[in-house]
């Protein structure tokens, strides 16, 4: 049984009021591979690469015994590439540049060795080709989570409202849950998400922590507040990497278990915005992770006896 | 040994995307000391109020046992009037109008009934009546809370500061913290602000909760997701109110304690928000009250247990 992640591969270039990189390792499917490894094992990665992509990346993945077979390299295209710059708050965001190059026609075929895939993280890509994986999967795997972002919601609603109805949970952040419901209220937004086929909803708000929905019941964790956001990229990516890292672990997909693993998520997610890129989420030691979750506990934790 | 609450009882006429009140019972006063009698008893109220204050609003406090005795009634004047229309997303308002009148040379004079106060929460006022009231007091009270806005940053900086140093909990929103620091990281901010003198800062972040902080200790409580914010005007005054109403029942300034205090004055913020004015926090049952802060025990709590 295994945790397969498909999304992008790519190079980014990042602009932050505290500095800016060149050409650096991304996308969604490196930070939520990464992020599970610290959770689980048996991560089977499903994305695309161009022929400039570097050998000492995909060793990266190796190293962290994260399965690269259905790392699909293409020798006449380049990798993926988005470059953005960050305003003062850090919450927004200009894109600079975006180069689909060898995603603009992934056909994300599933190695019979992922075949025994249990937990299933879409990462946001076009609707039609998350749903394509769903598909080519022979048993259904007991958990999907899938993330997207408005740009489907503006050119692909009907196919991107069609893979939501396949997959267990959504995670997407505020201003997409109110893009994709039509509701301003939050509350409001989760119940017409739901109704749409999943059967609970991660709503990211950034530094104002997540929400956790299901039809009855809601759960809030905090984000971590931090003296400096240095990088924002990928803690989304990240969050949900360690979120279904600590599902796929435990093989418990409960409400409460869900709590838990939004903490992980969220932890980890801490480390990644205090550096560029996925500088903070590699290398980090069992201690350190557990000394951040404490943290969380923490912040949070109050003891009121009601009579 | 008593809670003494300064600050306004005004009228306000608001608007939001809801509908719209004619001349309503409001002012900080009003909000807190309201929100405070769920908590504890002997609560005395100093504000001043026209010629135009209903009788039937007197007595309303009245019912409560507010003691009016410090409540000065100016037969020359009107009451402090206020008018602001809340924009889609309810965090946002443009204020329509400010009619000073009664508090244009408001002299905070302390009856000597209210001498025995041991808990004080100066509402938001000039920094320099705020002040006087803590010079006034024989005894200095064992807890001060203080509540101020930006636009005392903006023309009485120094007066501010002055007064900031002699209370034991400031409690300002996250624009008013950034502005008053000049740090846009709330962490670096409040670092500065308790370099002023208070022991704790709260900053309260409206839909996105609130932040307690000493210099070594920070806790986060969230706000309770609503379906629907009707009406945001008083919700930080309701907070406060609840916060130091709880103080004050238990005599009782920890850290652990104040973490309490911030889960109750969320609760009775979360019953202010759904109705125009002070209507949902007029007539609450114990019960409700109950309810709402378990709501917010489940909203939080989860179970991790590291090794």
């Amino acid at each position: 049984m295994s945790l397969l992640v498909v999304g992008t591969v790519a190079f980014d270039a990042i602009e932050t009021p505290f500095g800016k990189t060149d050409k650096i390792i991304g996308g969604a499917a490196t930070y939520a591979t990464l992020a599970a490894s610290y959770f689980t094992d048996k991560i089977n990665l499903l994305s695309v690469i161009g022929n400039d992509f570097p050998e000492s990346a995909i060793q990266q993945f190796a190293d962290y015994e994260i399965s690269t077979e259905g790392l699909q390299i293409k020798s006449d295209a380049k990798t993926f590439f988005w470059s953005g710059k960050y305003h003062n708050d850090m919450n927004t965001r200009d894109t600079l540049a975006t180069e689909l190059n060898v995603l603009a026609d992934f056909d994300p075929l599933v190695p019979d060795s992922y075949q025994d895939c249990e937990f299933l993280m879409l990462g946001n890509l076009m609707p039609s080709v998350q749903r394509k994986v769903i598909e080519r999967l022979w048993i259904r795997p007991k958990f999907i989570v899938m993330d997207t972002m408005n740009f489907w919601m503006d050119i692909a609603m009907e196919e991107l409202v069609q893979t939501i109805a396949l997959v267990d949970i959504l995670v997407i952040n505020d201003a997409e849950a109110r893009q994709l419901s039509g509701e301003y209220s939050l509350v409001r937004a989760a119940q017409k998400i739901l109704n749409l086929g999943p059967k609970y909803l991660i709503i990211k708000k950034g530094e104002h922590g997540a929400l956790l929905f299901n039809k009855q019941q809601v759960f809030f964790a905090p984000a971590l507040p931090l003296e400096d956001v240095f990088d924002p990229t990928g803690a989304g990516d990240t969050f949900a990497g360690a979120f279904i890292g600590h599902l796929a672990a435990t093989r418990d997909v409960s409400f409460e278990n869900l709590k838990r693993a939004i903490i992980f998520g969220s932890a980890m997610a801490s480390f990644c915005v205090e550096k560029f890129g996925t500088e903070r989420i590699v290398g980090l030691t069992e201690e350190e992770v557990q000394e951040r979750v404490q943290a969380f506990i923490d912040l949070v934790q109050f003891d009121i006896s009601l009579v």
